[in-house]
C-alpha cells in the first residue's frame, strides 16, 4: 500500500518558479511526504530538468524531477482538479476563503475519501511575490501556513516541504513508519513479572543495608512506579534480578568469610 | 507576547553541517516559525556567518544567523537543557527511546509549561550522515520525521523547518496570525435577516417563473441549506436583497409596458 493512501490524487503545483534549484528541492520535499505530482507553471528555465542546481538539489528524487509537467499556463495546471488550495500569507478582498494549513489538509483527506477521483492541488506562487490576486481566483481556498508576523515568508521549497508534511501527517497519521524501528521493540514484561523483581529487589535492597524494613520509607512503592513508568522488558527485569541475586549472594559469602575467620 | 510563548527555550542545534548555506536556511527556517536561538557544532567552514550562500539563503533572517553560538563540541552546544531531541531516521540500539516529531513536541510543550527555565534542544546531525551513535547517546530522545520510506532522507534545512513548525504549531496552536488576515471578515448576518431574504427571494422566484408555487419542489429549502452554509453575512443579505427588489421591479414594469401597450 501506497504510503500516504491516495497521494497520487494530490497535485504540487509551483507558479512561476525563478530558480531551478528551488524546484529540484521541491521535487525532493514532496518524495519525501510520499507524494509524487509535480506541476511547473510557465517557469523562468524552460530546462529546468537538465539544470544541474536543480539536480543537485533534488539528490535522489530525480524521477519526481523528470516526471513533473511543465505547463504554459495556471489553469493548464488545474484542469481535473476539484479543488484548488492557493499558499499565501495573506486573504485577498475578493479571493477566496482564507484557512489554515491543517484545516485546508482535514478537507483534503475528507474529499479523497469521499470520492475515488477527485484530485486536489497546492499552488505555490513566485519566490519574490507569491501569487497574485488573479492566479489565487483561479483556486478555490486560499492557505496560510502559521508563521512568525516579523518573519512570515517561507523559503519556497520550505513552504513545499511544509505543506507536504502536514498532508502527509493529516491523511495518514502521525505515527512513524516500521523501517524507523530497526530494532525489534519487546514487549512489555508481565505484571507478574515485575511483582517478583519488586521482592527480589526488596530482599537484595534488605541484604545490603540500603533498605531498612523498620522505616522503608516508601522505597518499594517509588521502585514500583519507576519501573512502570520505564515499561520494563522481560529482559531488563532479567538483568536486574541477576543482580538483586548477586547482591544478595555477595552478602552471604561476607557473611560465610566472617564466620570462617572468627573459627579460624 | 512572543510569537511562540517560551520560544526563547528552544534550541535548534547543528551538528557539523558542511554546507553553509543550509546554515543560513536553517536560520531563516526558525525565524519563520518563531524560534530565534541557533548553535552550530564544528561547522565544515568556521566564517559561515560571512558566507555569501549562508547571507543569501537566510534572506532576511541575518540577524538570527548573527546571534548563532558556534562551538567545538555537542557536549558545549547541550549546557544547560535539560532534554535534547536527537533528529534520526531510525532508533539506535542501545540509543535513547525513539518517538515520532508530533510527540517530542507535545512533551516539549509539556515541559516549557511546567517549569521556567527549563530548556530544550532539538539536535541535527550532517548532510551526509545524520548523527553518530556517540551524539544521539548525548541525547534524551531520539526523534523521528515520518517519512515516506522509500525516501526518507530531508534535507537538513528542510528537516529544521518542519520541526520548527511542528514545534510552534504543538506549543502554540495551529491558528493564523492576525496578520493574515488583512481584510475583515463580518459577522454573520442575524438569522432574522437571512429569513426575510428567503421570503423575499421566493416571491421573487415566483415574479420571473423560476418558482412554481403549485409545484415549489424544495427549492426554496435548497436554498436556505445554502446560504447556512455559506454563513451570508449582511452585506452579502442586502446584496441579494437588493436583487430581489429588481427582479421583482422589472417584472412589474413589463407588466406596466403591457398594460399600456394594451390600453393605446
Amino acid at each position: 500500500m501506497a504510503f500516504v493512501p491516495q497521494g497520487e490524487r494530490v497535485r504540487f503545483v509551483l507558479v512561476e518558479p525563478s530558480h531551478a534549484g528551488n524546484i529540484g528541492a521541491s521535487a525532493r520535499a514532496i518524495n519525501t511526504m510520499g507524494f509524487s505530482r509535480l506541476y511547473v507553471v510557465n517557469p523562468r528555465d524552460k530546462s529546468y530538468k537538465e539544470d544541474p542546481d536543480a539536480i543537485a538539489l533534488c539528490t535522489r528524487s530525480v524521477d519526481i524531477l523528470n516526471t513533473s509537467v511543465m505547463v504554459p499556463t495556471l489553469e493548464e495546471a488545474l484542469k481535473g482538479v476539484r479543488i484548488a488550495y492557493a499558499l499565501s500569507g495573506y486573504d485577498r478582498e475578493y479571493g477566496p476563503p482564507m484557512m489554515n494549513l491543517t484545516s485546508s489538509c482535514e478537507e483534503v483527506k475528507e474529499l479523497l475519501n469521499k470520492d475515488d477521483s477527485s484530485e486536489v492541488a497546492f499552488v505555490f506562487g513566485t519566490e519574490r511575490s507569491g501569487l497574485t490576486n488573479k492566479q489565487i481566483c483561479l483556486c478555490q481556498r486560499c492557505v496560510g501556513i502559521p508563521a512568525n508576523p516579523a518573519c512570515d515568508s517561507l523559503n519556497l521549497a520550505q513552504a513545499v516541504q511544509v505543506t507536504a508534511y502536514q498532508a502527509q501527517m493529516t491523511i495518514r497519521g502521525t505515527s512513524l513508519s516500521n523501517e524507523s524501528h530497526r530494532f525489534k521493540e519487546e514487549l512489555p514484561a508481565p505484571a507478574l513479572a515485575v511483582d517478583k523483581l519488586l521482592e527480589h529487589l526488596k530482599q537484595a535492597l534488605v541484604s545490603c543495608g540500603a533498605l531498612d524494613e523498620v522505616k522503608p520509607k516508601y522505597m518499594m512503592e517509588r521502585f514500583r512506579k519507576l519501573f512502570l513508568r520505564a515499561v520494563l522488558s522481560q529482559s531488563e527485569v532479567d538483568m536486574l534480578r541477576g543482580i538483586c541475586a548477586a547482591v544478595i549472594c555477595s552478602k552471604e559469602e561476607r557473611k560465610g568469610s566472617k564466620k570462617a575467620s572468627k573459627e579460624i
